[in-house]
């Protein structure tokens, strides 16, 4: 890749500037991230790598950790390990599908809110208790009694919704609120997939009946379904959990599961929860049932959430080796024009005359509703801005030189496929918002294929754990017994050493369940059908899909 | 005011319902505001009392407490005091706050970004070191460095600029973040004005020269100015801090300043800060001279923040005895229609045939794009429903019933003036946006020649107690001397009792400077005008308006 023409100073002072933060970034994230450190020691004028320096298929961890970075999606935070700085990159695709689903919240009816970030009983989230950050000085003085920065909302909000729920009148009854939580993970972190500290919106609803409550949680379910597969690109399997894998507080859980081929794991895109009436009960949350005078009925609840980690899984699906590849409808920067073709041979008169028409183009795009940018960068090369450009996602490429200018086209370069064309300028306003569709449909297009070649219906034991290792996810006839699914999990660990989250080769883990799927094969006869489990002697209750995971 | 309809045992109900948090919140709410407690007892089936119970003009801060509370803006979080819960009613208000600004600073090309909410040592915020809520243990282990929610962010940013910002290319950087802070204040809480956590927008940019840097503080403050006067109704005065009031890390704060005619109080709106190179120098963010190259130059900064304070503000300003007066840019509900004239003897058919029309009505107001609601609530009286509206502080009611379908009109009552009138049904559509738009600029009008005619210049320092204790803040001239301005709070200090923040009779405080307004009166000659302070034989630099205040 050519390198930008700098001074030696210039290069200095990038090296300087790097330096301030190396010594600090290296320990953290060596440590969390095996990461090489970019720029060097003080006064050391090496210049940057801007590429990535692995592989997607040889070191699939340290090129995500790697891709985040340099896409300038996240920067680490070295103050306190664990946590990351979401960069305007990742904020604009986590705007985009805030309005998105906001929009759709508002026409149901739910209305926002914004609850304290503190609780100051660890009641009711003995779940998170070990993860559980707690605030025991103001200043310099002890609090008499600690708080807890939230893990998650229920125990901060529903003595609020015993106290303003008070008649069947006033269901149903949705609040959502768009924040951060905490949650002091011991484990490996993962920008996106697992931070101490995350953006999500968490919903929180309350219902006459279950029928009710279930038609919400469903809808729900469909516009997370929605975000993943219409803005990001990312085909999902919609089902239930399995009472291993539900919310523990509740009564069943709904949920969206993905796969990233790389390393045939198995991700959960988001949940959607119906908690019955045990929070209601915990927290006497009740009308007057209005088919009985006098008798108080418990409320169905609801509560569903999506977190910032939808980036992360679109990440690691689309992007390659040359850095980031971003779906159109969630890029800031759709287009890319990149002036090219001017040499120092070039008089002044014809670079005005090329600029003003390359401004041309810039408001065809900008017109025609499309976000587009101009790299006018000077001193850097072409190659080096088509390297940068991949390098952070943008959807189309468009170059335009003085050739491109005498035949009245543009030259592409699509970032998915690296297909190049022309377009006729007269055409530009209507070619490309169909171009940057096509790559939209594309991306999904090749996802959900290798999604479907990869999740194999298996009614043969012994073919599961090649199957795991040669990274498919599986769909199979199971009890739904909690003890059945542990010994699965026990059954399926390999010997044959695979590539951890940590980026180290390891032992693989063993399957766990991802869902129910809705769309249930065919196949399955009740009471006849075995659980694939040799050791079990249960019959099969419904297909159960299963997988490695994150 | 009439009473709903209720069976005894719905009233005991909702007496049981609010028993529920009665005892805890009596406590604390009674600490916090001497608030009456809304309910009663465990059994006690007293029905609640919707309206407010004191006088705004008797006393002023009871009737503030209560009118948050039952206007339903806000919940006392009864857990930890200094906190709320923000309902619905606030967060759209911010939200229409919160959409029309980040439309305009992405025109002027900030972007956003989030960072963590911690951090790790207290440098650079020694001003806010007392108010800093630590983190000292994760679960039951304690953490080998605790870590701060942040006060404020400048500490948290900035050494990730000076890593970020490498060229004079790079200018101008501009990074926005909307969030909450946690200021654990020790001294008294109040809804929206003072809260231990709070929702902000923080802006932190980066510019090559003073100059530049000075040009986007003024743009902001105007972008803050119009938050106030075209969407919360809320003139402000435009001007400088002076020294001893300015944000003490920075070179010099701009503000916008509001005036509360009650109390005759001034209140700091928002304020937008030139930080110089006061943080550059201590983080070191520099780039190169584009003009000297290999001389390193210090970035000129700024930060600026609006804060939900404003939503208190606007509170204060509009609303009354019976309520809420929410401006119509900013209300959820513009128009609510209540259908009236129904009696006992109304036949079904009659009922049905009115009912379609009120359905025609909404739909033709939903289709001119006012926010409207229905009131069908059954069991309530028109007259309940009227003042139950009117609290919750609806711009515009819209009665209709068989004599107004007769005359193929609506009537109307205005919310802000309660004036009355009548609107032909064919005229729906467009007489009621004019008159939602007639009802914003009323608020304004009214609420600008109110703090006209309290803005006093003033020449004879024996005017200016009496002018304080009348309710108004006044422009005098001043020599600007942070000694002088400590002492003119002495000197103004009033023996004549006055209501505090707390709602409290006591002696009122010495009055502060609000801010050297950008449009100066005439008559202030340079090396001529004295001081008013009769102590000081400094000559004047300026008007500067002081005031008692928030």
């Amino acid at each position: 890749m050519e390198e930008p023409k700098e001074t030696s100073k210039s290069a200095l002072k990038k090296a300087e500037k790097q330096a301030k933060m190396a010594a600090a970034k290296a320990e953290k994230a060596a440590k969390q991230a095996a990461l090489p450190v970019v720029g060097g020691k003080k006064g050391d004028d090496s210049k940057e790598v801007i590429g990535i320096t692995v592989s997607k298929n040889t070191n699939f961890s340290q090129w995500y950790q790697e891709l985040v970075l340099k896409a300038e999606l996240v920067e680490y935070y070295s103050e306190i390990s664990g946590f990351y700085i979401l960069r305007p990159g990742a904020m604009y695709v986590w705007n985009v599908i805030r309005a998105w689903f906001q929009e759709r919240i508002e026409e149901m009816g739910v209305e926002e809110t914004n609850f304290p970030m503190f609780l100051s009983s660890k009641d009711h989230v003995e779940g998170f208790a070990p993860e559980l950050a707690w605030v025991t000085k103001a200043g310099d003085k002890d609090l008499e009694v600690p708080v807890a920065v939230r893990p998650t909302s229920e125990a901060v909000m529903y003595p609020y919704y015993a106290k303003w729920i008070r008649s069947h009148r006033d269901l149903p009854f949705r609040l959502n609120q768009w924040n951060s939580v905490v949650r002091w993970e011991a484990k490996q972190t993962t920008p996106f997939l697992r931070a101490r500290e995350f953006l999500w919106q968490e919903g929180h609803t309350a219902h006459l009946t279950e029928e009710l409550a279930t038609k919400e949680v469903l809808e729900i379910l469909e516009l997370y379904a929605g975000v993943y597969e219409q803005l990001l690109a990312v085909p999902v399997v919609r089902g239930k959990k399995t009472e291993n894998e539900k919310f523990a507080g509740g009564y069943w859980t709904s949920t969206v599961e993905g796969y990233i081929p790389t390393n045939g794991r198995g991700i959960q895109g988001a949940t959607s929860h119906c908690l019955g009436q045990n929070f209601s009960k915990m927290f006497d949350i009740t009308v007057e049932d209005p088919d009985k005078k006098g008798d108080k009925l418990f409320v169905w609840q609801n509560s569903w959430g999506l977190s910032t980690r939808v980036i992360g899984v679109m990440v690691m699906l689309h992007s390659d080796d040359k850095g980031l590849v971003l779906p159109p409808r969630v890029a800031k920067t759709q287009v890319i024009l990149i002036p090219v073709g001017l040499t120092a041979k070039t008089s002044a008169e014809d670079r005005a005359s090329h600029a003003k028409k390359v401004e041309e183009l810039y408001d065809t795009l900008k017109n025609a509703k499309v976000r587009t940018d101009v790299d006018n960068r000077e001193g850097y090369t072409p190659g080096f801005k088509f390297a940068d450009w991949e390098l952070k996602g943008v959807p189309l490429r468009i170059e335009f030189g003085p050739k491109d200018a005498a035949k009245e086209v543009v030259s592409y370069a699509r970032r998915d496929t690296g297909e190049k064309g022309t377009i006729p300028i007269a055409e530009l306003a209507t070619k490309v918002p169909e171009l940057l569709e096509t790559i939209q449909k594309a991306l999904y297009d090749k996802a959900d294929a290798s999604f479907r070649e990869h999740r194999l219906v298996l009614t043969d034991w012994s073919k599961v754990v090649p199957a795991l290792d040669s990274r498919n996810v599986v769909i199979i006839p199971f009890c739904e017994a909690p003890a059945c699914e542990e010994r699965i999990k026990e059954l399926t660990k390999s010997e044959e050493a695979q590539e951890g989250p940590d980026g180290q080769k390891q032992p693989s883990m063993g399957m766990k369940s991802l869902c129910i799927p809705f769309d249930q094969p065919e196949g399955l006869v009740k009471g006849e059908t075995k659980c694939l489990n040799p050791e079990c002697s249960q019959f099969a209750k419904s297909w159960v899909m299963f997988g490695r995971s994150y």
